[in-house]
């Protein structure tokens, strides 16, 4: 992006608590091994949970990986953690695509955004 | 770091619940305008605030950021909030550093942690 900010990129809004956060942090093992499509498949079937809201997710190069997705409710948390096709994902990536990884199931108590004027 | 997985990053642990994310989600303006300075000393200070437990940090190049700090329970994160330095570089942030960001302020209920066998 040679400095550019990609104005396609946003974090997702705060919706009205209470809401759930899970957040995900995490350092990759070397290599893909099927990560990427993996990844992207997961990222296409969390987005039909009833009661997902929306996700953030950013990766330092060689470095950290830090995924909040966003849910209505412990209901909707329990959907998405009984996903057969997550769980198969969630096997391989202790498998072969985390070094280590951290989860913190939390209740949004308040949320607030900024957005420069003038930005779409 | 060439496809090599730095040992030296780690997710913060799971603690004990109940503590609390402050998930912060972020665009950056295009360049630096003593965000990198400002964004060290501020890593350093919060260190010193009674009941912070920790605070894991990622960015996409020319995409999103995500940091999530920890914290003991409300009366930690005010004293963070209160923080005259840490107002005086929020207030930068705004006029300077952030096209747009998201705050979510959240209890843990729950939390767990996978390791490889064998890492550090």
């Amino acid at each position: 992006m040679g400095g550019m900010s990609d104005l396609s990129v946003a974090p997702v809004a705060a919706h009205e608590p209470p809401y759930y956060a899970v957040v995900f942090t995490s350092v990759r093992t070397p290599g893909d091994h099927g990560y990427d499509e993996t990844s992207e498949r997961m990222e296409e079937r969390v987005r039909e949970v009833p009661g997902f809201l929306g996700m953030d997710s950013a990766r330092t190069p060689g470095g950290l990986g830090v995924t909040v997705g966003y849910f209505r409710d412990p209901a909707a948390i329990e959907r998405w953690r009984a996903d057969l096709e997550h769980r198969a994902a969630q096997e391989r990536g202790r498998d072969h695509w985390y070094e280590e990884y951290t989860v913190h199931v939390a209740k949004v108590e308040r949320s607030y955004r900024f957005r420069r004027a003038g930005r779409q």
